[in-house]
């Protein structure tokens, strides 16, 4: 059987582009592999822990069968009108942005009639660590990349795409770039505000010393999330800002009615709150043990 | 040497009374433990486990030298004002409740010209698991235990309790309780409010099966607390409500102070905001890992 890829670019070689490499190299999926990207040092590291076969430049990368980008969102759009002058017919350029409507805006931009070529996607992975030394073939086992296809997009290369990410050991979904946003907004971009916020609220405190002092391990997890790049979740935050507002709105008014429930004592409603997070949390968590999609219908059930 | 505690009462045997036990025992810091509930069943799975030699009543507790409280925090009220009328001279009562100063006004209030021999405490330890069957002797080991003595409070009573729970692993810190209480709203109390508030939003969505089934491990750590008791942390709000009250108000400024800097495209304060969160956080968890007491004053160190 042929290979998968004879070749892939990678441009912004890190925790992502890297560890899908070392995954594909061990199906034996990829031929070369070649490594763009703005650092020397960081590509000589690439190079060092096989990460890719050859560092090269964009008009190189875009010869390739499949051009991954995984740099921060913020470089797309120019790394696109590059790659846009000099694409060969044969390749798929897919990107790893973690919001999808301002990337394909931007390609649909850069590309123009060679935007059919381009595959939005996002792997939902990740650790705490990030560049090339992070790097790991099993990252993407059983976690999901989500594909956001337009019409006008070569089935083909959605094809390819999606093929590359499973042979990584990926689950890969297809949704619209909005929902894709808006369930992220959600899940994902939400929360991660609301986690810098409580962090940077008492971080500005007089008492700052004694509130992290005696901060415990409920705050340690959900806090985790605020010791993010700061540039990174800047950049996500603005690129995906309607949705992110609209959820925002939404847990105002959810707060505000916690408010006024401890307010009036209304220790019957306050419950009935409570109690639907703590049984729909516990859900998701016996749902994701046992490897099942979540449904609400099902949260009495006993878990 | 003679044993420390020749008896301890442990009224409400589970994960925090039984921890207790276990480890003092192991270091033959205890004579008799007595066990006390409402739930035979509990009681005597306490009792096959080892973590008490008999159960027994209210009234036999109130000879014990420490009667340990460990039920919810609502229940306290009405077991205080039994133990006043039985209470021996040499009694020390304490407890391991999450708030403080609603614990104080009722034991004050109970106990009456006995008030001195109380000692308001509150481990700051925990895991997923209650009951007896979650108990374990390491529990308290590193973990830290707040006592908060009243002008009034025994000095030899405090003295005992810290040597209990030091005994135990623990290190004790002392606070009053207005102070305790102020701290725990804001590393605790809040959070669990804030994560309970994200799940419910999302549970009664429309969208609620596309949320859950891509969220990761941003939103799993995020949300962990969310799949508490919600009936104890029912309590806890309400006990601890002018406190998280003021929290929850200084938060939903914050929320507003963001969502007008992603409004006004501010770009600059934005990542400003993120950055302290982000230094504060991965301080805290490096001073955590060090052992070291957190110092905002050296957040600028490289961590």
């Amino acid at each position: 059987m042929s290979v998968l890829l004879p070749s892939l670019a990678i441009v912004g070689v890190g925790l992502i582009g890297g560890s899908l490499s070392l995954a594909l190299q061990a199906k034996q999926a990829v031929g070369r592999v070649l490594g763009v990207g703005r650092s020397a040092k960081s590509l000589q590291q690439a190079l060092d822990l096989g990460l890719i076969h050859e560092a090269g430049s964009l008009e190189q990368a875009a010869q390739a069968d499949v051009v991954l980008l995984a740099t921060p969102v913020a470089q797309i759009p120019a790394i696109l009108q590059t790659l846009a002058q000099h694409i060969a017919p044969h390749t798929v350029i897919t990107d790893a942005g973690s919001t999808k409507d301002d990337v394909v805006t931007a390609a649909r931009q850069a590309l123009g009639s060679k935007f059919k070529q381009f595959v939005p996607a996002h792997p939902i992975a990740g650790t705490e660590n990030s560049g090339p030394s992070a790097a790991f073939a099993a990252l993407y086992q059983q976690r999901k990349v989500v594909l956001t296809p337009l019409p006008e997009t070569d089935a083909r290369a959605v094809a390819l795409v999606q093929t590359m990410w499973q042979t990584a050991g990926a689950n890969t979904r297809l949704l619209s770039p909005e929902a894709h946003d808006r369930i992220f907004a959600a899940v994902s971009h939400l929360p991660h505000l609301l986690a810098f916020a409580l962090v940077e609220q008492l971080a500005e405190s007089i008492e700052a010393n004694d509130y992290f002092d005696y901060a415990a391990s409920g705050f340690r997890d959900f806090t985790r999330i605020a010791g993010s790049s700061p540039e990174m979740w800047r950049d996500i935050f603005f690129a995906n800002r309607e949705a992110l507002l609209a959820h925002l709105d939404q847990y105002q008014t959810q707060l505000n009615s916690l408010r006024d429930l401890l307010t009036q004592t209304d220790s019957t409603e306050l419950l009935k709150k409570l109690s639907t997070a703590s049984r729909a949390r516990r859900h998701w968590q016996a749902q994701i043990e046992r490897g099942e999609s979540f449904n609400i219908a099902h949260i009495d059930r006993a878990d």
